[in-house]
């Protein structure tokens, strides 16, 4: 189950012809109500796809019944006629459903620099209207697929109401305010200004804790509806814990989906001076590539890691930092500590613990090793 | 022709088994003056190899003798007894040349958290002395290789003086106020407040613009011994070129013999607000690994840069910019340009130019593809 597990949505995903190997590529999910409140947090990355202008309008007014989503084009890059596609995709499936295009939310994934054909996309949306149903939603999960290689759904079941989401993502998988394409429902009553909060508080634990390739999307949304089904309102942390749920439900499956990985990697940043201080150390070295590809190599090399460190500015001192890997401390007091061969890496899951030493806070942030598929994968064709 | 190519200079390198395959791994440059003055520039690193540490309080006092390199071990996160280890060296190397130790740098390259076996190395030193010789440069450049296939030197003629270099560098190559280990040497009479500012600006437009794979090293040193044997005493803007021809080659040389490497990318941004603007703009594109898959697969995806473009804070109008490939402008208004099946990366060597159309100033970076060879030869084995 997924965005359709909440009362109050139906959902559906088809094949419109915009991928050319024929899988489903376009997806609709719909707000039934009877309230319509969402929030969405999109890509902080100044070159933003068509659907991402489009849809931080629809958002500032706190209002979704709709979001069209298709995977084969980004619409990124495209220009004012990128973005004329877009709004005339929201008007379409506005006339579709009798509601206004501006409570319409669009998302696009899929190659940078190419116009959408929307005569196959509109044909698509009449078809995924006409498909609309309740237990829809893993449809639309498939439906948004690129690269990834299986749909992400997740479900939290609060106490009388549900939250439930679907995600894709596997490449430029950096999100810094958001990830990739990501809607999740509830039929918790809820305001949109509650929303706003609830999703923010989520994300950022979740979703901004990835950073498997480090590049950043110009297409990353995440959005959050409430149809208020239910007739429960939860408290702001029942919400908060119930969305968090799904968004690390999700994020931890775009982890292991991400292209070409061979192992997950968890990065717990512990004893900084400040939450901020823990992620840049964690994010640093979940970009480093000479210590994603130690990590394939299952070597413990943690002397790439405190070289990471040392560029980061987060407080430490260079002689009092120690690292453990898989909980071994291969590392202490910034040389040499315990005998690296006693790590074991052979496992998917790779745990990285750096003690800086300084502090009292903590973050943990996720990645990927490097491997030569995802250098197949992302120089054989473009994507 | 290398650092012995100027007159007053001998060198040596040998074979003292810190390196398990038995090629040569200590090299020793002496600076036979009648001057002995000095320069250096050191990794921004907050991990700090020993040798880093203790050649910087010897550049403090501007006087540099003779350089002790080893290959075979970094004597990085080795703690006090590593720093020790250094420290005895520059003695060794002292009493050797019968000089003082704080007037002789040390220079480590290798893997790090590993202590140097110093009883091999000191022989080694012995051997290099008893082989100093003023033709002995190439020998010094072959000793001080890791990764490297090949040795790295370079030479530049002045109106009566002359500047030869030498450099290693092949992986962890992102130097920022240096890179690796380079040493420069002139007959030309300088003192060392002019060296000090000559190696900066050069190295600020060489060195500092390769960013091969993101990751900056803790040993990376570069070296400008002046021996005033040329009795020519150049004029600041003659050395600058003379030095920064030196330093470009070995850049440059640098780049080709990246680890794995299978393309030489230039980064040209153009028509930047500042020159920060467009080196923080060059940079981002050459530390993305999307982009530098796309170019492995000769595939001109320009859509992955205008997305890295978009995270930096360099200023630029989204729909306001135009990249070209090797000269084909297939980005124009941040959208679709001319036919990209027109762009031809066969060749090694890949150009991109980015015009932000927002000032006037310009800077180049340079970079390598990311490919599967090396993923491998950072996975398969500690470097």
């Amino acid at each position: 189950m997924t965005v359709t597990a909440p009362a109050g949505f139906r959902a559906a995903g088809v094949a419109a012809g915009l991928k050319s190997t024929g899988a489903p590529d376009v997806a609709l999910v719909v707000n039934e109500g009877p309230q319509f409140a969402a929030a969405g947090v999109f890509t902080r990355n100044r070159v933003k796809a068509a659907p991402v202008l489009w849809s931080q309008q629809v958002l500032a007014a706190g209002v979704v019944r709709a979001v069209a989503l298709n995977s084969g084009g980004a619409n990124a890059c495209t220009g004012p006629d990128g973005f004329l596609d877009t709004h005339r995709t929201a008007e379409h499936v506005g006339s579709l459903l009798g509601i206004g295009a501006g409570d319409v939310a669009v998302c696009s994934t899929g190659l940078i620099g190419v116009r959408l054909p929307t005569d196959r996309l509109f044909a698509g949306l009449d078809a995924a209207q006409a498909a609309l149903d309740a237990e829809g939603g893993d449809d639309a999960a498939r439906a948004i697929m690129t690269t990834d290689s299986v749909p992400k759904t997740a479900l939290a079941q609060g106490d009388g109401f549900v939250v439930g989401g679907m995600a894709k993502g596997a490449g430029m998988l950096a999100p810094s305010l958001a990830t990739m394409l990501v809607v999740v429902t509830t039929d918790a009553v809820a305001d949109a200004a509650t929303l706003d909060a609830v999703l923010r508080a989520a994300t950022r634990v979740t979703f901004d804790r990835v950073d498997s390739d480090g590049c950043t999307s110009t297409n990353d949304t995440v959005l959050l509806l409430a149809s208020g089904a239910s007739g429960v309102t939860p408290s702001y942390s029942e919400l908060v814990e119930a969305v968090t749920d799904v968004c690390a439900s999700l994020a931890r499956q775009l982890v292991t989906d991400a292209e070409g990985a061979s192992k997950d990697v968890r990065i717990d940043v512990v004893n900084a001076v400040s939450e901020d201080d823990a992620v840049n150390a964690g994010r640093a070295v979940s970009r480093a590539n000479l210590v994603k590809c130690a990590i394939h190599g299952e070597d413990p090399n943690w002397g790439r890691i405190l070289a990471e460190l040392g560029m980061t500015d987060a407080r430490f001192e260079p002689d009092a930092v120690d690292v453990a890997i898989n909980g071994v401390w291969v590392c202490r007091d910034g040389a040499t500590g315990d005998d690296r061969d006693l790590v074991d890496m052979s496992g998917r899951e790779v745990v990285i613990t750096i003690d800086l030493r300084s502090g009292d806070a903590s973050a943990t942030v996720w990645t990927n090793d490097l491997t030569a598929a995802y250098v197949h994968e992302n120089s054989a064709y473009s994507s």
